[in-house]
């Protein structure tokens, strides 16, 4: 069976409000997809993922659906917009949903979540990328994702602008060469994990 | 009319769940008292606080009765637990509706939210709270609010411990030492500023 | 006597190469200027600031000459690139000395470096500008340095791009306004704290 | 040929000053040995590493010498003490100089540091070990190290107390735990990437 991706879209706006962040997940899956990679998308804010830290928070709580996609998947594409340099706040609820995984382990002891791999979309404005994959990247990580080199891909603009991402003329060349290379590192780190587990104790 | 300030309690649980977060907050408040400091709580978990960056994101949406409280309020504290080492998404909630603030000016074309001081409460199991506070001063600043000498308190356990700060037999000296300075400071800032607002351009 | 401000330096660079961040330092020293405070630079990788967390590491420290030109000044202009992301190894070496004045109080039990105003100038290419203002307004508020109303500028240019501020036809409009706020700012609030202390316990 | 790993302590303190980085650095180097890793420490301060970008900035430059033992290691083990919730100085300074490896790259247009795996040990006081984590994590990452699932380990004690890990009367379960688990992880992964080489594009 091929290896698959869910890519979750942090943006702030229900669909089908367009999306910069929308825009830089369909590239990395496209990316994802010339090497084999199943992709599927999913917008946080058309859902109700409820406040807490437990993997379910009852009744109306769209979080178990997420979270079962997320443990079904090789690849985690955690997508985000900054806001005031910071993930959105979609994005931390996401974090903090997935915090529950600390406590879970699977019938070696394992984490639940080791095994798969996780990048990172960034997209704003005028700054902030850095900081924002930064926090996904030990956030994801602490929780049992591992990261593949250079895995995080993003665009900014010059300092104290206002044009998306979206609304470029066209995808600068270098950030769709950083898609592709953490499309590329992704697949093939998914790949040896798939093959090779990580040990249990 | 004396100095006032808000409180706003970033805790993940609704009322009338116990909040570490709460009590420091409540701490933060009695020492502001001694200085004659008015202050109100409000924890945003109980209230529908809409995703979006704008001042009024429509029905149902109970940031306009926040936004007005912050403005009305000459200190405000933001207090919030630690999700993987992160402010919470509440808090993170609270952070992109101040957003708002940077385009909004009063009749001299200064920042609406300037003249405000601002500080921080931060509890958390084992880590985190020097990034929280780093991440909350930027954000809080960036919308017009002064920060005083050693805005912030906070709590935190020893690495990968579970008690909680509101299970503690006490306060832990140099906590209260501090929250008792920041108050003293917020208190000394936002008097200075009431008298002498930041001038025009 | 007038109020003064010291701006140190954290480019890489030694003088007399060319430094962005020198070009952001001296706009936002001549803005000062315009409020009658007086203003001196110091480019940290001009002499030798050893490593180490007390006020004097002995023998050819330059430390204790800037922690004297700090402590005399009403405002501190910390200024630093963006490397990786983050403030320079030279700015993180300036905030480790003043780590120093933690345990240090006048006579009075206050902390040494109380009533100073700081605020952050800040360079790079592509992003993290937010990032390092965070960490910079942490640690210079933990070690008692008070952040006026927007306390920082920056400039950045478009992700992944290379051009440097310093080589810009001219300074971008909106860089330039905060740039004059920022100071603005600072120097109505050092003005505040020079004649209304904070109190002491 | 077997796995070899080289642990960078970033502590400011020249040998043979104690060190609790070093204590932490020396346990995962045990762990690491476990899984037939051959480890190397090497203590920053006891060298001089100069300020700058490149791969060699001249006469005295002690950075040439570590750059070929990152370059020769499977893994790297980048270990350094919290100060002011940021790591230190002179584990910015090696950030700052594996940075000219973005600009390397090997004879298949592959990223220089490309197929090796990063973790990280953090030690402080009290707070600040994610946050330095999700730091070194990004700066890591960056520049093409893999991160393998839990790559950090940490310990800090209760907020604003002063006990050193290396004073401990024993080490907390939990931390060894980790360690432990860091170090399989980070065998496993090294052990792939020496196997399966990232692809050219």
């Amino acid at each position: 069976m091929g290896l698959t991706a869910l890519a979750i879209n942090c943006t702030l706006k229900r669909s089908p409000a367009e999306s910069s962040c929308d825009l830089l997940l369909s590239q990395v899956l496209a990316e994802l997809h010339k090497h084999g990679v199943a992709g599927e998308r999913l917008r946080v804010a058309d859902y109700d993922i409820k406040p807490g830290v437990t993997s379910d928070e009852g009744e109306g709580d769209d979080w178990p659906m997420f979270r079962q996609k997320v443990l079904a998947a090789d690849i985690l594409v955690l997508g985000t917009p900054i806001w005031l340099g910071h993930p959105s706040s979609l994005c931390q609820r996401v974090l903090e949903r997935l915090d529950a995984m600390l406590g879970e382990t699977d019938g070696q002891g394992r984490m639940i979540a080791v095994d798969r791999v996780a990048c990172v979309a960034v997209v704003g404005n005028e700054d902030g990328a850095h900081n924002v994959a930064a926090n996904l990247f030990q956030g994801l990580n602490d929780v049992g994702f591992s990261i593949p080199a250079v895995g995080s891909t993003y665009w900014v603009g010059e300092a104290m602008q206002g044009t998306d991402y979206k609304d470029l003329p066209q995808t600068p060349e270098k950030v769709a060469q950083t898609t592709a290379m953490m499309a590329r590192h992704c697949a093939h780190l998914a790949g040896l994990l798939r093959q090779a587990r990580y040990p249990a104790e």
